[in-house]
């Protein structure tokens, strides 16, 4: 059987796969910081050899932003198209990193070997499964078993500003029978899992502005209105003592959770205190009266990502700052809009200053949540493609995170997807010392492989 | 009159001394940040060499941290100690900046000639003053008009660790009959004043701890706490809506304003809305219902001067942080206890936690407030010193500043003190583009040698 070829090669090829995997990871994409563009540029470049290097027609192909990757093979067959992204996330705090981030390397951990390095796991190592798949698949049968278009984008972590126009200005080229997306995780760090259900997420920084200069806290401390002190009350405000959030309409179009899907969620088993403990914590946060597992698939977060303000170096400084930012984002469900809510949030922000403060707001990205279609007869196949490598029942998972794509697929081009990854929980993406285990890696190559055969 | 001969001079070399100043001015010392550990040694040195270019014997001594300089002039007459600070505040946000804070230069400004740079007017510009009013003085006359002993500390910016110590350790080579302090300004940037309350001020940076790593805001916002959101809860908690702070026991020790003071700070006609207007504001921010000047001079303050966690580089970083931090700081009056209300403080935070969180503390100075001894018959001969040079009848004022040097000189070394200053109000202390007006500068030697004429 061909299959048992395509997997074997897989297993032979692995440690020149991790290399490249490797030489990829030691460019550093990180597309929030201007800085890294050139980097970014690098990292779509190498996309593109590598692409060709296996026979495949790719480009980089140019927008406002960071370059997406496009290549195309020709097929009979379902028309499929792969997404993944090349961008990754900043790295401070660097010092808690074992290694420089973009100085990747194969490391033995408690649980065998892994793929250390920004990127690794979120979304270069993941994306890389599928192509390390199609490389070992064409090299034993000399073509892949249908056409395949492939779409890498360089600006995932940084809100996708040239998403949406890239898909409508190349909606009759990416439109395809449906769409496999690589950056989701397994269930639990061990249970394959289709994604069917996504927070959308939705991006705001808010800068409040008092005096016009810094000022020193003996001189004017007293009178003088302390833009830290407002923006600590605006963001405190944001939850009530129950963790509800505040803004007002926020929660229109939060649908309940069905009967139907609570009950396939307690099947999980879900170990909330486990995955809490993982991360030093042994208490659910969030809403009163939800599980961890609601809290996270279904239900919709405010939380502050990031704030600064005044002096905040070695030893003590006095100042009275003249501005203070915060950024805040949002995760969304169901039907919940993120431009009401963005509204609504800086109408609230608004109303919160008190004289002589004023806010200023920067958007960074909107997306809706999204449902898949699981009615569609891929997804039961590749549940068991995907039980079949990993002798586990796959699940029909949900997932705190937003990957807009897929709703944009939905929305733009018509287009249905499956998202399937191998992430694991301590894989610390977005964090320091990112990793990605070579079981992941290599049992993701041999899931795609296995779903290219049922698809086809 | 031997006196004029002095303030000739004084005139005469005015350019030189801006100049001696403007060499002083290039050495950054920042006590607060090690980094510029050994420019503080070199500022102590040049004080040592520029003493020393008069035929005064001082010498470097050296503290746990920034060494302190003494200086020793014999004579009759009372003895007095005269004490400024060589150490700067931070410079950034360095863009802000008209120039290179430590290329200080003469620039013209709007009123006059003024010298842009760090440290320009706190504290080496007015210090100079009292340094450059004794050059002219012993280049008149010989010697100096009495026994002077020249304190100057390295410090001062970053809560004087050492000094306690230190005036301990030397208390009898330091007891002199007066202090002068010169670290103060002028009121409303034209009336000669001498402070006569000075504001303490409590230095603490909390660190609010979480989960123990950064975590991905998609996978864990929801049941995972966020240190960020506890933070601003915690802080937005210190103040309630009239401005009051809530920290039990904050208020204990903080005297009514007397009659007498209150009408006499009345009759200054203290221009609140011009004073807030310079840094464009128009609301007096503080506790309801007092006087902007009542606020700064006799009211106690809690502020936050620097706030940190999570992401706050360019772009948008959907992290969940481990942890964040904010510097307070307590402005005090009266007999509030610095080191009650810091234990308060703590008490406030640890109780508001939630489960799971833990907050660290590091102390950053504490020091009470001070009256000063007007009844000491140098008070009026000053006040009669100072009117002359201005042109103005001088005022008895307060200080919303912490200069706790004068609390230590007399429960120390049992010594009066008289804070006399030449800053003005927009002079940007602590804030980019600091100056020291010419006419500061100018005028201030010549009130000192108009002091030292009438103390002796």
């Amino acid at each position: 059987m061909s299959l048992d070829t395509v997997l074997a090669r897989l297993d032979t090829d692995l440690p020149e796969a991790q290399n490249r995997l490797l030489d990829f990871l030691r460019i550093p994409s990180i597309s929030t910081d201007p800085a890294y563009k050139e980097d970014c540029v690098r990292a779509a470049q190498w996309l593109v050899e590598d692409l060709g290097s296996m026979g495949i027609e790719a480009s980089l192909r140019k927008t406002p932003g960071h370059p997406m990757v496009v290549g195309h093979v020709p097929g009979d067959g379902p028309h499929i198209l792969f997404y993944g992204h090349y961008d990754v996330q900043p790295v401070d705090p660097l010092d808690l990193w074992n290694r420089d981030p973009f100085d990747p390397a194969v490391e033995e951990g408690p649980s065998g070997p892994l793929i250390r390095g920004r990127g690794a796991a979120d979304d270069k190592g993941q994306l890389m499964t599928f192509v390390e798949a199609c490389r070992a698949w064409t090299a034993e049968r000399g073509t892949l078993p249908c056409r395949i278009t492939f779409l890498f984008e360089g600006e995932e972590e940084s809100g996708s500003p040239s998403l949406v126009p890239f898909l409508k200005e190349n909606a009759e080229e990416l439109s395809a029978d449906l769409a496999l997306i690589c950056d989701t995780g397994l269930f639990e760090s061990k249970t394959p899992a289709i994604i069917t259900m996504l927070r959308g997420l939705l991006g705001e920084e808010v800068v409040i502005k008092g005096p016009d200069k810094d000022l020193h806290s003996g001189m004017y401390g007293g009178p003088a209105i302390n833009p830290i002190r407002v923006l600590t009350r605006v963001l405190a405000g944001l939850h009530d003592d129950n963790g509800h959030v505040t803004v007002p309409g926020f929660y229109d179009g939060v649908p309940d959770l069905s009967e139907d899907l609570r009950l396939q969620w307690e099947g999980l088993n879900f170990d909330a205190m486990g995955f809490l403990g993982g991360v030093g914590l042994s208490h659910p946060a969030g809403e009163v009266g939800r599980t961890a597992l609601e809290m996270i698939w279904s239900q919709p977060t405010c939380e502050i990502n990031g704030i600064a303000g005044g002096y905040a170096g070695a030893g003590f400084k006095t100042v009275l700052p003249s501005e203070a930012r915060a950024k805040v984002s949002f995760r969304l469900v169901g039907d919940q809009d993120p431009h009401a809510i963005r509204e609504a949030f800086r109408s609230y922000v608004r109303a919160s200053l008190p004289p002589d403060c004023t806010a200023e707001f920067h958007p960074h990205g909107a997306s809706q949540a999204s449902e898949m279609a699981t009615t569609h007869p891929a997804f039961e196949a590749t549940r068991k493609a995907l039980s079949e490598e990993w002798g586990r029942e796959a699940a029909f998972a949900g997932c705190g995170g937003s990957i807009p794509i897929a709703g944009h697929f939905k929305s733009l081009l018509g287009m249905d997807s499956m998202l399937i990854g191998f992430g694991k929980d301590d894989d610390q993406i977005h964090s320091p010392n990112e990793k990605y285990d070579v079981e992941s890696f290599h049992k993701g190559m041999r899931s795609w492989a296995r779903i290219l055969d049922v698809l086809t």
